[in-house]
């Protein structure tokens, strides 16, 4: 466990459990069997296998737990999870039904469609947070928005103006970043279904119809395989990390307050082990941290786009690697970005015995 | 003329001479001088200044030069050119109504408002270029899709598909580019006029109506001021770089096909200084470089969401440095797309006499 | 578990599990009480604490394990761990030793120094690796070096080679790599030591006597602090990606070779869950992926460069998100290198009948 | 002209003519007849053309004007300059002697070497400048060394320190950086020389002799060829990003510390086009600008690490693409640093009457 987002103590800085639960291992489990057991369900629903075999593999996956080890010991030969995972699934599933089991799809299908399944819980949990984010930071303009506060531009301070101008610029953002999750969560939603080489060369004019059922059973839209369009992903990574990086400018506009501590009061900030008087602005820096860091994997995602063929064993890893990190930094970010928002207890400049004019 | 864009022979690799005419200086000038212009005649149409002002602003401004060595001087300790600029409009005004040129506007609205007018013209370009590719990848699907070809997954022969099959990998996320770009276009194509600290501290109640009227005159939708709120062009730049990398994949794939010669047959070939006999696949090279370039740069801007208070010096430049190049590397982008979609003299495995069954 | 690097199955394919252990929580906390440990030591030496003070420091520590939800709880606020583990280890000590525990440094000294302990068992071990995968590559030159290829050059079939030149490509870097390491070996050992805001505020002439008795102690060499100078780190990062970017050459070069079967045959490939007959290069293919996410990374610890004043928050908590990353990813790499190297079973074109002239 | 780099006015901020010059086209131009007549020279003294043809080669070269528009048409075909230079080259030789220019050599010789020519004195201007820049704050802490400074740890106020330790950690590691710089010449200042492919087939056992003598008339160290082996340029801009990075901490404290106006006094900052009063710390803000793109293009040039096979144009071209701006970017950056250390009027906080206790 060396990712600070899973880390014994810093995850305690750094993480966010919902996350994690959502878009673990055992989440990527529960998806991949649902969409076996779907795809069973589609083709019996087809006559493309028989009902009868869909009915045990339905039932079979519904209480299967796979070995573990020997699946991350044959994803180290295989590159996917998913072949031994079907071989473990049909050993469960027996005669004569396991020549069903997994018909006509491919490792691809499965990964990325359970990718959708178990991102769609995980916008939907950041955009109540952003609502609530949204929430927090009218209520703090109600309370503080008309306070005088120097306006500084290019690190000088400027003109006047109030706090209510300056909590519109952390707010606005987040808005137009809920609109743009709308559009987002519609292109996204949608199902990765295309067999060997992405032509569902086993079903033949059944094919639209296998996909839109599959689809419907997922409760996602249906839509053409998508194997080496990686587009779609690429939008995703921009938007967790316009999502972090609004949050990030919040933080550091906070930060840069709490130096003198005129213009903001917070509570809560970190203790230092050398100087007890210390009130680190902690979860204002956090965020500054997380944006950067998303600011820096956005790029990673856009290299993916170069998915070279039908399928590219190297571009598709990478996603693996860096697109959990971003939702995992969103979640962060969004849950500190709450955090903060209570921390503060006084927003613009203090009010002396009268307010001037 | 260092920048590879730029470059005296360079830049006949990739450069794009419609981007660079679009976006650069004279553009520029060109569109901050309108800024000015339609802002003085707004305000002339709200009494805010004297209506002859605003008529000898708009006179003097229709045949203004800048001295453009004063602009670069005055830009090395101001930091933005407006101040110059706006001094040697004064100048050229004379009194007494150079009072009322770039009145309680600030050199953010100018160069943001600017870089949207110049940047519209560009979107409109590459979204024309995009539809030219879709057009051409479709020409290519109609001459050769029925052919065979490979599939290739993780870098290995696997299954035969059609050649169209692949073409429309290439081809679909250009027209969901083009999809995207339209709600980009909507969000982006919008004023910036918030004035000193992005209050309109000098226009009281007649703020929203002014802006409104400037708008208008721009033919830019009216909105709030996002000095310090920079998602829209975050979003632009993962735009640019969603089509780069999508091209960059055409370009992967086509240099891949012509490996062997078997699959793709191309003209136009660049020579080699040593080997005489060889046809560089150069175009589909350079497809490759600008998606990695872009994918790079795209980081820089979602780094410039920390943009502190009211106006980040330092974010706002690191804009200027990496989107014009963003740019650019996109307009190269599509001109060489299309010069490779018309180098492919035949896509899909050769059809000799009889199709191999 | 989110991260693929440790996560239940996917850490298979991309983990490494000496590298985690070397640099995980548990050796970290090891590393930061022997850190205070050699501290309450050096400082009786000095006659700055009790002797018996330190006596009853170092025994507590020898057996001293804190509890770890506490410290995930106060690094949530904290932003560091040091802060309560310090104060863990004060009750663990009791009175009236207690005070002499962490005295005159802070969170920094201890979190830089038990990082850098940690660190070079890490670079040890790559080193070691790197050693490893040179001979293995040397080795396939005695074994095929003298069998011919085809050069390619632009993707391009040029003139022949013999498959030895192509090793070179490979090993010559890594050579190279292991001289780089060991003058940043020499420049990363180095003690982080310098109290609040580095100053060594506390010990006034006994400062540099203190330092250089702390830093003997850890086997560290003795350097002034470099709370906010983050150079050496900004190198440690361009180094692993050096390294995963070399296998990544080596690797796509590999998933080339790999595609017509003439060049190269590998054992051991991942299977298909559509296509039996397939053996995918997954060892090839994940350099590539392992190279392109160190390529990323390395950009976030140069942005970590703009480290404010004398201790930033924002920026050092940015490299505890990446720097362990880019390690697990060079140790995957080298883990996976020497892992392809011993599936080539062939090098260079087969070898028919007659060696042609 | 789009790169702000070359532009017309913003280059008078970002800009850094110096650099432009012995790096522009003109110098590339230059450098490129200079290796081709070093290498008719070195070929003539060992017998491998006619001592007549490298004559006349010499001569004709010493006056030698390609044709720009020419070249620049060609690139566009090629994806490299050299075929169609030495076409115009043998044009301008002439017959018996034109097919002795270029002799067994290749465009990536000629490319690569021809910008470590021009590579080394933009070092060993960067290092002039950062040998000044550390003079610089040196005297600036002969000056104000002893005045007292809040010490600012996680951007709140913590012990005092004086305005020395804080130079110290913007001077120190421009030491470290002007050491780094004499390991790294030593790796790059190497001839690229190895023919079609690498091998310089064409020279037998005269290979390695002729490889020395045209490095020791080049003035470079004698090396293999290194067509795909990118480590050394990956170290460049590492080093580039270094020293951006140091000079960008150095920018970023001091417009902290102009925030309040009280710890620093600085000349000659920027004005505003709405707030006459202010004095923007604009080489400062510069100085973060140009860190924070550094940091982001070190990134690609890692990516081209992942260099194909014998030669890679995609990779290649990024290198094109992107180490020039980062040369650029040092350059402007250690200018910039230059300006800002010599308008730091007063550095520490003032000095009134008496010390406060």
């Amino acid at each position: 466990m060396i990712s600070a987002f899973d880390h014994p103590f810093l995850s305690g800085l750094l993480g966010d459990d919902e996350i994690a639960c959502l878009l673990g291992a055992g989440a990527d489990i529960a998806a991949m069997l649902r969409f076996e057991a779907a795809l069973a369900e589609a083709q019996a629903g087809l006559g493309l296998i028989p009902a009868e075999a869909a009915a045990v593999i339905g039932d079979t996956l519904k209480s299967f737990q796979p070995n573990m080890a020997e699946l991350g010991e044959a994803t180290k030969t295989d590159g996917v999870v998913v072949p031994n995972l079907v071989r473990q699934i049909k050993l469960a599933v027996g005669e004569p039904h396991a020549v069903h089991v997994h018909f006509g799809t491919t490792s691809q299908d499965v990964v990325d469609s359970a990718f959708v399944l178990r991102l769609l819980p995980c916008l939907a949990l950041l955009d109540q947070r952003l609502a609530c984010l949204a929430e927090a930071l009218a209520a703090l303009s109600t309370s503080f928005g008309d306070r005088p506060l120097a306006a500084h531009t290019r690190m000088q301070p400027a003109i006047p103006i109030r706090a209510a101008d300056r909590i519109e610029n952390w707010r606005a953002p987040l808005l137009r970043h809920r609109k743009r999750l709308r559009i987002l969560r519609r292109s996204i939603a949608v199902i990765q279904f295309g067999g060997a080489a992405g032509t569902l060369d086993m079903f033949g004019e059944s094919s639209p119809v296998l996909r839109a059922s599959l689809a419907s059973r997922l409760g996602l839209a249906d839509r053409r395989q998508w194997h080496s369009q990686r587009d779609r992903l690429a939008d995703l990574a921009g938007w967790l990390s316009l999502v972090t990086g609004s949050l990030g400018k919040f933080g550091e506009d906070v930060a840069l307050m709490a130096q003198a501590g005129v213009a903001i009061e917070l509570a809560g900030g970190g203790s230092s082990s050398a100087m007890p008087h210390k009130q680190n602005p902690v979860s204002a820096e956090m965020l500054v941290t997380l944006a950067r860091f998303n600011a820096v994997q956005v790029s990673a995602v856009h290299h993916a786009l170069l998915h070279e063929q039908e399928r590219s064993g190297s571009a598709w890893t990478l996603e693996w690697l860096v697109i959990p990190l971003m939702l995992q930094a969103a979640g962060a970010a969004t849950l500190t970005g709450l955090r903060l928002s209570s921390q503060i207890v006084r927003l613009g400049n203090p009010v002396t015995g009268k307010r001037p004019a």
